[in-house]
Parts: C-alpha cells; structure tokens; sequence
C-alpha cells in the first residue's frame, strides 16, 4: 500500500472547515501555526466562503486543482460521500477523525467495515477513523487535531500510535524531535503494519517509536521487523496487553485483539525490537537512540559521577540493570590518579570529585582517557541538571562532554540524571549538538542504556519465519506417542529406537531387537496420558517380564479407558536420564508456530522458566534459548553433576523447530514431555503431536 | 546524646568567615539568603572586621554571649584548637567541613579519632568531618556550604545523607519540603543514627528521607526504627550496598564499613522502613508521604484516565507493582456509566472519556462517587502534566481533584504523570494544597503506590530484637548432630527421638526403644559432613542390619576421617519426608541472629529463594516468611501432593528464633538441613550448631 497521497500529500483539503474548536478549528490551528507552507491547502465548507481569512471552497469538487490527501473533520454519517467526491479528486488519502466505529459494539464494527470496503474500492488510504490525525514535519504537512505547545518538534523520531493520547506524550516530551507522528485510531485499511513500513523505509526517519495495542498482518510486521533489522533501525515499541486487564481494555479502546502477547514479544527478540514497559520509556529511548550519534561497539561501560553517594547508587543501578561495568587499562587508571586531589580513588563508577568535575579542561582529559581505553566501549556522566544552572559544576560537565565529543572518534556518551532529566533547554541543546543523549532518570535512565547496550550488539540472523496461511481447519487430531515420533523421525528428528507390538509374542520377538531393559507404554491414539491409566510399566528386565507387562497393562487399559481402541504395546529400550526437559510447540494464528524450551517440573510450573521462539531456529539461537533459562546451571555441571550435551539439546531444537517451520499449515500443537539430556546426548521420551484437520 | 545545639541552636558562629566563594562564603551567602534571623549569627576571623558588612570578632572568644553553635570553615589542622576556643563558650555543636579524616586511609582514621576523643571530652556534638553541614528550616538555620537556586523549601520533611551531594538532590527536588537537611559526611562523634532518632522524635517533622552507607549504633538503630513504626512515622531509606561495587565505595567515600547488608534489609522489612531503590526514589517517595493528608485504609486502588492507551499503560504498570485494582459495586459503575457518553466504557483503569476529563463538574461527581464505594480505598489519576498548560483537561482535572479534595471525607488521592512529573508549578501547587501527592512518572510513580499501600497496610509487632553484646569472643566450636540437636531440645525446640550408641551392643539395644526402621550416622563432633566420609546409613531394618552399618561407619571413618574422635553412631527413627526444607541462624556482628527458612536444593542454591528475619519471631511474622518463599505453592498441596503441615513449620520457626534470641551472646551459626515437613508435621533430618568460644 503506497502511503504517499496519505503522508506526504501535494494538495490538502479540510473539508468541514471552521474556526471552532473541535477537530476542524483546532487541526488548522495546528496546521497554520506549524506549517511553513499553506499553498497546497484548501479549505472546504458548504456553509462558509471564508476561513480564518483563506478561501474556503463549498465542495472539493469545486477546487481547481486534483487533491491527494482529505482530512474529514465532519461527522460518521458524512464520511463515504466525502470520500466519493474526494476520489473524483484523484484522491489517494483521508484523515478521518470521527469516532463510532469498531470501538463500540457491533453496530460500529458493521460502519467501519462498510467504510473499509468503500476506501478500498476508492483506492484511498484512510488514516483512522476514531484517530487524531498526523503531522509530516519533514514536509509541513499537519493534520493533527489536539492543541499542543508551541515549539519547534521536527526531528528523526516517527511515531506511531494506535492513541491519540500517547502520539501527545511524545509531543510534549521535551527531547523527541519528529519526522512524523501518526495517531492511527483503529487503523482501518491503513494498518499500523504499513505506517511501520512506511517510517522504516523513510530516510528522514532514523528511530521508529510506536505505540500498538493489536496486529492485523502479521506478514507484513515480519517483513517490516526484517527490514529494520538488516538497516539495524531501532524499532521501539510500547505494547500493551502484558496484563489481561490491558487486553481487555484494548479490546474497548480501539476494538484491537491481541493474539498471544508472549508470542508477540518472543517475535520482538527475534527482529531485535527494543521494548519499551511504559510512556515514558517509548519516549525517552526514542529520543536518545535520536540523539546517537553512533551505537557502542561493546557493552563495557564508565560511570563518572562527581560524588562518592552517587557512584554509589550508579553501582547498585548499574548492577540491577546488567550494565557491565569497565575495567580500566593500568595505564588509564594511572593517568585518571594524575588528575585526581589527594583523597580521590579511581574507581568504576568514578567519583571525579571536584578536582575534575569543577574543571572543564581536566574532565575534557579525563574523558578522551577513558575513552581511549580499550577496555571502555561507552561512557555515562551521571549529574542531574537542575532547572536553573546554579551549580556551575553543571556547566562545567556539559562543556567538557561537548569539547570532547568534538573529537569524533570519542566513544560513545551518555548523561543520566538522578532526578527529574530535561529540566536546563540550554544544557538539553549542547548534548543534543554533541550526539550525546541526555537519559531519563535513574532506574529509566539505566534501563535505557541496557536496551541500547542490547540493540548495538544484537547480530539479526536472517533465518526465514514460518507464517502459516489462512485455514479452514479448524479442527485437531492426536496422534499416539508411536505415531507423533514417527512423524518427528520422518521430517528429520532423531528419536530413540521404539517398535509396537499388537501381542504378547510380537512383544517377545521385538524386544530382541531393542533387546532389554525395555519400557512399555499402552499404543493407542486416544489414550493420551498413560500413566494414568495404568498403561505404563518401566525397566521390564526379560521376557517373562514383558509378558506380564502386557497383560497388565492391557487389563488396566480396558477397565479405565473403555473407549480407546488399544493396538498394542510401544517397546523402548530404557533410556539415560539426566536433567529433564521439555520442548514444545504450538502454532500461533498470526506468526505460526513458536518452539518452548524449558526443564520440566517446577521449573517451568512454578518459576515459568521457559524460553519462546519463533520458528525456524539457527543453531546459536537455540543455543542462546539454552543459556538463558534461569535452570541453565542445572546442565552445566552442577554441584558435581556431569556436564550434560547440551550441544546436542541444541541440535534437537533446532530439528524440531525446522520440522514446526515446515509444518507451519498443518501442525497445531507438539509436547515433548520429557526428552532426558544426559551426558551422552538427548533422547526423547515420550511426545504428543496434534495435527489440524477439516472439522 | 542531645542535639539541641547542634540542630536548633539559639546562637551560632561562623569561624574563619569571609566572602569568597568556598565552604565559608557560600555558607554566608545561604545562610543570608535564607535565614529570617540574622541577630544570633556572629561571624569570625583573625584577619577580616567585617564581613558582608557585618561585623567580624576576631576570635570566638571575643564574642559577648555563649555560642551553642560552631560552624567551622578553616582547613583540618586549625579544627581541634577552634574547638577547645568554642567550649570555653560553652559550645555544644560544631560543624566541621574539612576533609582528609577516615575517607582517606590510616593517617585520615588517626586524626577523626583524635577528633572524636576531643569532641567527647568537649562535650561537643561534631557533625562531619568531611560533610556539607545542615539547614534547619524551621527555625531559620543554616549551616549548608553548597549553594541552591533561590525558592522557599520549608516543609515537614527531615532529610539525612552521608552525602552532602545527595542533599543536594534534595533541595533540587521540585516536590520537597524540608524541616531540616542534614549533610553528616563521616558522622564522626554524632552519627547517623542519632541524626535519625532526633528527627524521629521531631514534631516538624512528617516524613524522615535517608541515604546511608553503613551504621555504626545498631542498638540506637533498632530504637529508633521501633520509635517510627509505633507513631507511624514514614521513614524513607536509600542505602547503597546492594552490589558489591557500591560497598567498596561507601568504604573509600566516607570510611563507612557495610555489615551484611541482607540483614539490613530483613530489619528494614521488620520495622516497616520504606527502602528507596535509588535517589529519584528517595525523594519522590519522600515528597508523596510529605503531601499525603490521610494513608489508605486499604489496597485497592482505582485508576482515573483520559485515554484507552494510557488506561492500558495503567493496566500493565498496576500488575507489574502490584497495586490491586479495585471492583466498583454495581451501583457506582451504573452511576458513573451514566456520566459517560454512549461510546464510553467503565473500567478500572477507567478511561473517564473527554466526557468526565474534560469537564470540572462531572469529575467532581465521579471521583466523588468512587470514593463513596465501600470497595475502593484509593484513587490514582494518571495523566501528564505539561510545563505550560496548553491542554486544558490538565487544569480541568487538577481542579476536580482539589474540589472534590475540600470534602474531608474522600478517600487518598494520588496523581501519576506518564513521562516527566512536577513540570507546572501552579498544579503541583493545588494538588499539594489538596492533599494529594504527584508522583514520580510511570514506573516510579507506581513503586510509590506500590510503597504507600505497604506502608499504610504494615502492622508493627513490637517484639524485641537480640542484639548480642559487644564480645571478645571471636573463636568458635562445632557441634556434633546429636549435641546440636540436644542443645535445640534444651531451648525449647522439638527434634525426634535420637540417641547415641558406642559399640555394636548398645546400638542394638537403644533401637529396641527408637523401633526400626532406623538411619545410622557416625557419631563425632570432628566430622561435619558425615556423607561424604561414608559415614551415614540409612533405612536399617533389623540387629542385623545394624551390626554391618556400625562396622561399615566406623571402618569409613578411620579410613576417611583420621583425625577424628568417633564417638560411636547416632541413631534416629527414619522421618516421614515430604518437602525438604532448610533452616539457618547467622549471628550478625550488628544485629544479632537472624533466621533464614527456604526449601533445599536449587530453590535455595539457583533460585535463591529463601526469607531472612532478625530473631525473634511472632507466630504471624513466621507464617509470613513461609508464606512469602516462591516455592510456597509446593507445601500447599501442589500437583496432587498432600497439604504440607504450615502451621508445624511455623511453630518450628518460632521456637528456634527464641532459642536464637535468647542464645544471641552463644550461637554464632545454625544449620538445619534439611528439615522434612509432611502433612503430619516436621522433623528436623539434620543439624549443625556452631557455638562462639573464646579465641
């Protein structure tokens, strides 16, 4: 869908045109008091021949020219007239403020699909309905409708929001500059997935913040995440939906369903989305990844505060944070003595004391040392800025990082205050000129630097995803333990050794073969939990065994599950423990299946210790899906226990998640519950696979 | 110690005053500036007449009247005879802001003690060295040598720092309303805990905010904390030290020596002590209880917001912190469905629509109306306020709180920003005026919350604490399991049945009382870990049986142990397992013992799941402890397992913390490991007491 018309129109009409307040009166207050252009704009009103002093025409069909973008300020029930005349126009956009569509129960739902089918028809991109609009500040194009305080916002940030309220935030929030913002609303055939491509293949914006409460093309997002991700184009996002009370309200504001929120964010990791938990991270991230001037080679980080209280709270952020703290070089730590008074101590965080924080040449020296330390890949001055420059150690530091960040090789800088940030424009403007972010406060302001030490060293991997088509089928069918592993085995995972026998002999005869100690389980497609049943017997030592085995377990089988057909006994050789783990796999409506990784038991019950990932796997991301399950100890070693292979482990998922990949439009559900990881490899031991099928 | 002199002198001198910028002129230039009283101000200097045209003595002892204060801004040497002048004006408080004392190594340490020594024979409370001295609102003094921008901070908030940067901080902090700040640097004679006893006890003062770096006084500590929970009197700390980076700072910043600080943190919880994770924590939490007019009377919170977006952003953020969202009664929700227009939806959080947020009145008789429901114990409304108010729901929303506020009877209400808080003087004006605290933003903000409703929901158990004597005892002996386990008995805790047998022939005849099964372990106050020297056997079933283990220990012994006195082999009945949990004691040089409780194995090790308490317990305070573990669920009846007996294990808790208690001056450590809790009860499986001894 090409947003053009919509985004970057050549001609505008605003049509319902008035001086009131309200959506028209206050878009082009807006729109006079922002643009520096206001040719290209007509004004259409049937009621008025004047607006604000400009022309205001009856109808659009009456403007002399073609128009490509509408902005309907009118009511619900005039929009698809509008929208008709517009077309005649050879207009390709519309703005449409007006609310009473999907938000509010059938009746809208049924308005905005009639709406949806009427701009596609007419070949125009409708921003909204129920939206506050946009403002290109690139090209002064303001179709925004809340008031806001005047000042000078254009930027590199492009944002988009599913709230009007939110896309408000980021205007107030004093360090965003903006190249557009968009207030999407319920985003009805331009979905919040095109304005993402649309901000990512922009060149005047170089970080796309947004705010969305649902996905409607899946696809779409991938291939947009995919191409951020190989521009390496910070994408952050604040989604809500990680309580259900927020899916709920969701579902309300904007008629936006969420899909599997965990899914969601799992797909976020894979692309390298920076996550933001709340308003004031979406903003205050997007702004310093605005202000960068280059991304961090490494994670090894400085903290110079300028007073022993706060390099102390800078260590206990730092540490809460997992921002690795650098070890200086002995030769800077010499040099960075040299600058110090007498009582001073170098240290990580570095109390500069007065002696280089009330001196702008010794700070100047002091940060090109650190920075030249090889050891060191960013450096973070922690100061707060008070409204009003009364402390002149401010203006001092502020100067000190401006001097030196004039040297472009110097590393990377940030500024993070303790309290309140963005309190001195005048300090804001230097570090803004020097390509120094000046952070949130605090906790947000370490968070920041995290997410930021997490993007500059996220390596995409362009793996392939596994959306699966659109179905029909809707229903499901399980297979037995036998079948689900012969399914695995045919679509290459390597399984362990296993025959079914439908009678004793059989039984006997087999288990030469596998030869013993054996475990038999009941074979049986409706039977899914055995044990409870009573069709399980382990560690069948010889024949006489097995026969007994078979008995009872088909005994046991017929008198607690009398439906299920019972085609046997499955035979498996008794295998190695070790840790216990389980591997999942469940296909999710919109970005198909997703491979779990977790140890089984209270692990995953009680700590949720699992790790989610969309399918297909490379083998350094399944190996990252390993480490970084909090039981991860647990395999390595611990206290005395073998190292288990979990080289193997990681081979395993990677199969398993090629086969989910492969299977993305037929496989509903996989549960691998336990596969034992030994010392000696992985071998599953009992699995469950449910197939979809035509209902 | 009293500090009356120090805090709230009736005359003060300024020695070594002059006009140029430093410790003395920008003490001068404060103490003028904010001071309503310069009458009882005398300033001298050998060298100066007047200064900023008021005269100057030349010496202290000129001065005509007594001096209770001495603010001392001459270099270190000049200190001590400067102090032995003031005394002789019968001097009781002395400022020193001089460094180079215990910061900066042993010649430092030398001389604070010396300044100590002095200071005591003196009679005079020294704060300092090393700091940047205090302002005492209330009366007009002020003894502060860093220079703040010019406004009026008086208010009913006591802060203390170690760090006079810290303080700083506080005086910057836009919300903050000072009684008195307190800079104590070194808190060399006076220390920190007295500073916090004599603003405890202050009537100006509300709320008591504190940066610590180590204590000192535990005893005085403990008092004092005991003291603030019974008036309930907020006490708000930030105390570096959570990562071991931040502790060696405290240690070169201001010599502070951290003891352990998880039991810092397991007396804070005790006491009620609102812990501020960082500085923008600290004085936000500081500034909300200072405006609060009422605490809640309950948990359940309400959110009030003005756009679906940030109602979900207030959804996500209220799970994450744990603020419990309150559920209208059916009449409250109809009422304030009828303030809605048609689109418009009630929730909590509830998106009030332009319909309420928009219009003074209307918000008036919501927040009224949700008040009055029995349900709801507080209210949060969230909504950011800008630096000039551009966008008038701002105005409007401020006044319906400060409207509805003037009813004496509405419950709390707090105001949360979603980016940058404080930012328009006049509506932080009027909410404070109301009442009603504005936050922090987002996530600061709702910690807040989160710290509010702990606090006002906290009851104190005034149960005693143990802190141990000072002791000269500094080595220790261990115990074997059987005289562990007889010392526990003796105090008062129930252990299983056990008795030791020296040969062969006494082993059979004692396990003709205990019953078989039994368990066999070497019997040896050398051998700690008995397993490993093939030292246990268990499940024993008959003399036989018997016999062979008795041979087998004691061959493993000699074998494995040689050093050690074998005493003969303990026997015990085999104990019902069930959950296997462990039990500790550590005596604290500070605070004396502590109990730890958690369940064995990689709960304790990898999850690090375990509760920590000062001794001794209340039977609700043990309760607590288990109840608080992550792994409580597996005592609960998880997973079909039976319900474990809680109430046994608590008991066990208690009887063990009044041994731990009453054995403050003996026990220096206590191991039980593990101890099995079934649904019939517990039995301790093993135990290990390490008693203190002379050296």
């Amino acid at each position: 869908m090409n947003l053009n018309k919509l985004l970057k129109p050549k001609t505008i009409a605003i049509i319902g045109a008035s001086d009131k307040a309200g959506f028209s009166g206050d878009t082009i207050r807006n729109y006079m008091k922002f643009s520096r252009n206001l040719d290209q704009l007509y004004f259409v009103n049937p009621k008025r021949d004047e607006v604000f002093g400009k022309k205001c025409y009856h109808s659009i069909l009456d403007i002399e020219c073609d128009i490509d973008l509408a902005i309907i300020c009118t009511p619900q029930k005039t929009v698809i007239p509008l929208l008709r005349e517009a077309a005649e126009k050879n207009c390709g956009g519309a703005v449409v403020f007006a609310s009473g569509y999907g938000e509010v129960g059938a009746e809208g739902k049924a308005k905005q699909q009639e709406l949806v089918e009427e701009a596609d028809k007419l070949g125009i991109a409708v921003m909204g309905p129920n939206c506050a609009g946009f403002a290109n500040f690139i090209d002064g194009i303001f179709a925004f409708a809340f008031l806001v305080e005047e000042r000078d916002r254009k930027g590199n940030i492009g944002m988009i929001s599913q709230s009007g309220q939110i896309v408000l935030a980021g205007l107030d929030s004093p360090n965003m500059g903006f190249s557009h913002v968009i207030s999407s609303g319920n985003s009805c055939n331009v979905k919040v997935e095109d304005y993402l491509d649309f901000l990512v293949e922009d060149d005047d914006t170089k970080v796309v913040a947004a705010y969305i409460e649902g996905i409607t093309k899946p696809a779409k997002l991938i291939e947009t995440f995919r191409k951020a991700a190989l521009k390496k184009k910070p994408i952050v996002i604040l989604k809500t939906g990680r309580s259900s009370k927020s899916q709920e309200l969701a579902a309300s504001h904007t008629g936006s369903l969420s899909g599997s929120d965990k899914v969601l964010r799992a797909i976020f990791k894979r692309y390298g989305i920076v996550e933001a938990g709340d308003l004031e991270e979406l903003c205050s991230l997007a702004a310093a990844f605005s202000w960068m001037r280059e991304l961090p080679a490494g994670r090894r980080t400085v903290f110079m505060n300028v007073s022993g209280g706060e390099a102390g709270v800078s260590a206990d952020l730092s540490e809460e944070y997992g921002i690795p703290l650098a070890e200086y070089k002995p030769e800077t730590k010499a040099y960075l003595k040299s600058l110090l008074p007498e009582y001073g101590s170098v240290n990580n965080p570095f109390d500069m004391t007065a002696g280089i924080g009330y001196n702008t040449p010794v700070m100047v020296d002091a940060i090109k040392a650190i920075s030249a330390d090889e050891n060191v890949d960013m450096i973070c001055v922690a100061y707060t800025i008070t409204p009003e420059i009364w402390d002149d150690t401010i203006a001092h530091m502020v100067e000190a990082v401006s001097i030196a960040r004039q040297d472009k090789s110097i590393k990377p800088i940030v500024w993070l205050p303790f309290i309140e940030h963005t309190r001195h424009q005048g300090s804001a403007d230097i570090l803004k000129a020097s390509g120094t972010p000046l952070l949130a406060s605090g906790k947000y302001g370490c968070t920041a630097i995290r997410k930021i030490l997490d993007f500059a060293s996220f390596e995409y991997e362009d793996g392939g995803c596994a959306i699966p088509e659109k179905t029909a089928k809707t229903g499901s069918k399980g297979l037995s333990e036998y079948d689900s592993l012969c399914y695995l085995e045919k679509h290459g995972v390597v399984i362990p050794a296993q025959a079914v026998a439908a009678t004793k002999e059989e039984a006997v005869e087999v288990a030469k073969t596998l030869g013993y100690p054996l475990s038999v389980k009941i074979h049986s497609a409706q039977i899914q939990h055995k044990s409870d049943v009573g069709g399980v017997k382990l560690n069948i030592k010889n024949d006489e065994e097995l026969c007994q085995a078979f008995d009872i377990i088909m005994d046991n089988c017929k008198k607690n599950a009398p439906g299920a057909e019972l085609s046997g006994v499955l035979l498996k050789p008794m295998l190695k423990t070790g840790a216990e783990m389980i591997i999942g796999i469940n296909n999710d409506k919109d970005f198909g299946p997703t491979i779990m990784v977790g140890m089984g038991g209270v692990f995953v019950e009680l700590f949720k210790d699992v790790q989610l990932a969309p399918v297909p796997l490379t083998r350094n991301q399944a190996v990252k899906m390993i480490e970084q399950l909090k039981a991860y100890p647990l395999l390595n070693g611990y206290r005395g226990n073998p190292v288990y292979d979990k080289d193997a482990l990681a081979d395993l998922l990677v199969s398993i998640a090629a086969m989910a990949a492969e299977g993305k439009d037929e496989i509903k559900e996989l549960d691998i519950n336990p596969v034992f990881v030994s010392e000696d490899g992985v071998a599953i031991a009992d699995a469950l696979l449910i197939l979809k099928e035509e209902c």
